[in-house]
């Protein structure tokens, strides 16, 4: 079961997992992101990988992480660490109607794009899945740079995982444990540009910018991270257009 | 944040949250189950408890669990435990388009209403609102009987799922941990309807039945297991119509 993004990273997991000999299943979220472009690459990089998929939507009972609210603005390289973005949460009914704001990176370095358990659902249902399909492991995309910001892309929170999978599925109980494989926890940017240019990954297939526009922004985290990592591997990136 | 099933459990525990001085937000899980009985019993209950309410609607990716797919028989009272039930899980797109089965119950006496990961999602949603709205506590109604077959609702998986909060969260990083409250893990069914009715729960309003008809089926494993309860509690069900 391979967590796919649309991004890079989760692209270069899908070849290694069938380099390692897996039959890889993709799994794509549709989360209400910002827009549509990161789910159709994840469907392409799938057909392209000559792997099944499947599309699993979650309504997120919650607005306002810049990761899926439009109006929210998006933190330019580099500066997304330490601002005081709001997440709003309505509750359905009830007497005291309000929203609720969690003031997102004061305090912890997490950055503004920062989506309170977003790895631990997605987590849980590729588990589920994982656990229906008779799958053995499976893969997510963290790596060292997310690691810096993110809690849940920090190897402690995928070993406390395991725990939850040993202790609370039929799979765990057993004996017949579903791995949760972190492949690429440890490499920077420029070190997954490398491996997935082994593998032959179509980086043109994949899409990093947080904007869902024509070509992408150059502006946001992303794309900043993606140019260096480029530029750090010495490769060309088949979407900048030869610009780096 | 309280788990609300609409069940006779977590109406219990709604009430023993709000005894022990917290303010519950209740959050209801639509999640495809057979009938939307248990989701208006879950509304009302919340409404007379004077709490706020969130509903969050999950797609699961999967059919074939008793508790979800209505071509599935439930089992009747007792018998479900050792059933042969499939999961079918079918990819949205690729090459290798199939069912997948997993067979429940059939070696550990997992129930066929078992739900890989139920739990889990549940929880991990929870969080998510839980970390949104600052709340402190996350109480979900598991009990020694549920205990008995689903591997998600043990003491064990509770406290692996406590390190996940601790590693994958900015509260958890921050020191401000959410705690996971199972205060029913030990009680027996009569003794939770015992509490409840000290706390004036409205168990008229609760609905435990897994069939969605005008009254309870009387037949199904939960018919029987609330029966039994009301019995040993030495109490009246309300919706029983005195029968008991």
């Amino acid at each position: 079961m391979v967590l796919l993004s649309g991004g890079l990273d989760s692209a270069v997991m899908l070849y290694l997992a069938k380099k390692e000999g897996y039959k890889p299943f993709c799994l794509i979220f549709e989360y209400g992101q910002r827009h549509s472009k990161e789910i159709e690459s994840a469907k392409r990089i799938a057909r392209v990988a000559n792997c099944p998929w499947q599309i699993s939507k979650i309504s997120l009972p919650w607005k306002g992480s810049a990761l899926l609210d439009k109006s929210v603005r998006l933190a330019k390289a580099g500066l997304s660490h330490g601002k005081g973005v709001t997440l709003r949460f309505r509750p359905t009914g009830g007497l005291r109607q309000k929203n609720w704001l969690l003031p997102c990176g004061s305090k912890s370095k997490i950055p503004a794009t920062y989506v309170p358990g977003r790895n631990i659902i997605f987590l849980s249902l590729a588990l589920s899945c994982a656990e229906t399909i008779g799958a053995e492991a499976i893969f997510i995309g963290a790596h060292s740079q997310d690691y810096s910001g993110y809690p849940d892309c920090r190897p402690e929170f995928y070993r406390a995982f395991d725990r939850v999978i040993a202790t609370g599925t039929k799979s765990g109980v057993e004996k017949k444990k579903i791995k949760v494989r972190i492949p690429l926890i440890r490499k920077t940017k420029a070190g997954i540009i490398r491996i997935g240019n082994k593998l032959g990954v179509p980086f043109e297939l994949t899409w990093s910018c947080y904007e869902g526009g024509a070509a992408p922004c150059q502006e946001c985290d992303s794309c900043y991270f993606r140019a260096k990592g480029f530029k750090e591997a010495g490769l060309k990136d088949p979407l900048s257009m030869g610009d780096t």
